[in-house]
């Protein structure tokens, strides 16, 4: 498929359980695509994929394959992330990655867009899409700057097997064994996801802590968390506490949620409403419920969900790619 | 059965989850049982339960059970604890009480025998065992007490499907709507366990910070939580941090876990080793990993996992009773 004005799109990592989000929410989205070119890695290279009801053949991830491309989606490995998304910024095309390779690159901007879209405007080609527990979580902080900016921030996460793709997802099928955990997932909580580092916190973990602050440019904000990975198919929770620089009311920040694009509030303890990862599967906003004071002080809770395959990653980026092509900062090769 | 120096024992609920549990252990400890009684509802009354090789019939909770008795467990709800652990009192018997009904009250002792066995002895006939997730939750903060007393804590629970009986664990199994959560929990996640207060927390959440504050005798002691359920068949889990009066390095912590009974250090993050609910099901111990500190803070994490089911309830009654025939405070008809 090709159209003249519209932008020749390569999404690497075709195959895999974002990739495939990634296409869906493409169609959903009427996203403009002149050219599609699902690429991956050769073993799955020759597969067929559906894209707006036409059969389109995965070739195989070359630098070639870039070759006039404009847009490039990296949904696959920080390795591939590493060699491949240079080559395509030296043919012109803008990347949007969802690895975590060039997150915490200098020059890389890191990007929800209802948050910091402007980032975009000194883009120098890559552009990495937040970590899946992120996204959310940097969300309603956000939200509740707005009123107060969030000084300390204690989270704990409830994240899903998707969190760690289709072999994930795959191993809490199955119930046992696998490569996605360390352990089976199917009725038990792993407090571990990724690796540990020396200090006893995971790479998960620290990412939580390093993204937030550049998103939310708050380079001097403190954020300790656990994150856990819980058996659930899609949908990462996480309860936060979070101390503000003036307190905040609750009816203040339910308020804020409310008026923050991309949030939906969901809370009625009365009714027992609060948004539950199954609940927000499927879902492209990001749900909050169980707002409230610590007992006698200051802090609040929030209770946060994301569908960590839509906000969590596909749709962050496509939404980014949006914006890119509502500000003209994409297609660089030909408007330069 | 009937064996003159050992104690006659009543186990209201024998037939249900707790009940059946503390049997099991009963048995396991060689908890000394001159004779013993079982007794439910009507709609149990009747049907057969083994103890120690023997078979024995379960009889109808009335006042009468309990003529002398002199142990009694209520392994049931609060209306029934309400009801008949004063009968049963009244006829001279010590009551070890697993329901919410009389924790609060001034004159009954709240008990983890690793913690505050001397509150014994001042019992008035009711003691009550603390709801299950707070035992290993107020184990931890008195490991710590011991090198620094805790001053704020903030938790995040993860409570399995037991923690609401059969019921809960039945409504997991089936995967549907069900009587004991107001959703399904299979493949979900609700942050609600017990029901919703005016003030946003839930019973269970409540019961964490009065319940903890009274066990520790710390009643400025400041907790603050969210109480989840997860699909998880036995075994609580808690992310704790912890700010304790002076700072504690990870090694005091550490070896603070290590050397308090009842708790057992799993922590090595380097191999991966944490402890979980499903490898804590079925172990006595309260089991403790991830032990580290908040990044450029003192505050402590802690990882905190009890087999509900006993540390959090069955095993902590009967360690109870144990102190008790061991102080000479049970029995109490046949010693005045």
């Amino acid at each position: 498929m090709s159209n003249s004005t519209s932008p020749i799109v390569c999404v690497v990592g075709a195959t895999g359980m974002v990739g495939g989000v990634l296409l869906r929410l493409m169609e959903e989205r009427n996203f403009p695509v002149g050219e599609l070119r699902p690429l991956s890695s050769r073993r799955s290279a020759g597969k067929m994929i559906s894209f707006n009801g036409q059969q389109v053949a995965v070739k195989e991830l070359t630098a070639d394959a870039f070759d006039g491309a404009d847009l490039v989606f990296f949904a696959a490995t920080g390795a591939l992330s590493r060699e491949f998304a240079p080559e395509a910024v030296k043919r012109g095309a803008v990347v949007l990655d969802q690895s975590g390779r060039w997150r915490m690159e200098p020059n890389v901007p890191l990007v929800v867009p209802e948050i910091n879209a402007d980032a975009l405007e000194n883009h120098q080609g890559i552009i990495a899409i937040p970590n899946c527990s992120v996204t959310g979580f940097a969300m309603v902080l956000q939200a509740l700057a707005q009123v107060s900016p969030p000084t300390d921030v204690v989270v704990t996460t409830f994240q899903s097997a998707s969190g760690a793709g289709a072999a994930g997802t795959e191993q809490l099928r199955e119930g046992g064994e696998g490569r996605a955990f360390p352990r089976p997932l199917l009725g038990d909580v792993l407090p571990q996801c990724e690796t540990f580092l020396e200090n006893g916190y995971t790479t998960e973990e620290e990412k939580m802590l390093h993204e937030t602050r550049k998103i939310l440019d708050l380079p001097d904000l403190q954020v300790t968390m656990t994150c856990t990975r819980v058996p659930v198919e899609v949908g990462h929770a996480s309860a936060m506490l979070v101390t503000t620089k003036e307190p905040v009311s609750v009816e203040a920040a339910r308020q804020a949620v409310s008026d923050f694009p991309g949030l939906e509030l969901v809370d009625d303890p009365a009714a027992a409403l609060y948004p539950t990862p199954k609940d927000t599967a499927g879902h492209d906003a990001v749900r909050v419920g169980r707002i409230r004071l610590e007992q006698g002080g200051n802090r609040l809770w929030f209770w946060q969900v994301t569908d960590n395959l839509r906000k969590g990653s596909a749709l962050n980026s496509i939404q980014i790619a949006e914006e890119l092509l509502s500000r003209g900062l994409a297609c660089k090769a030909k408007t330069n």
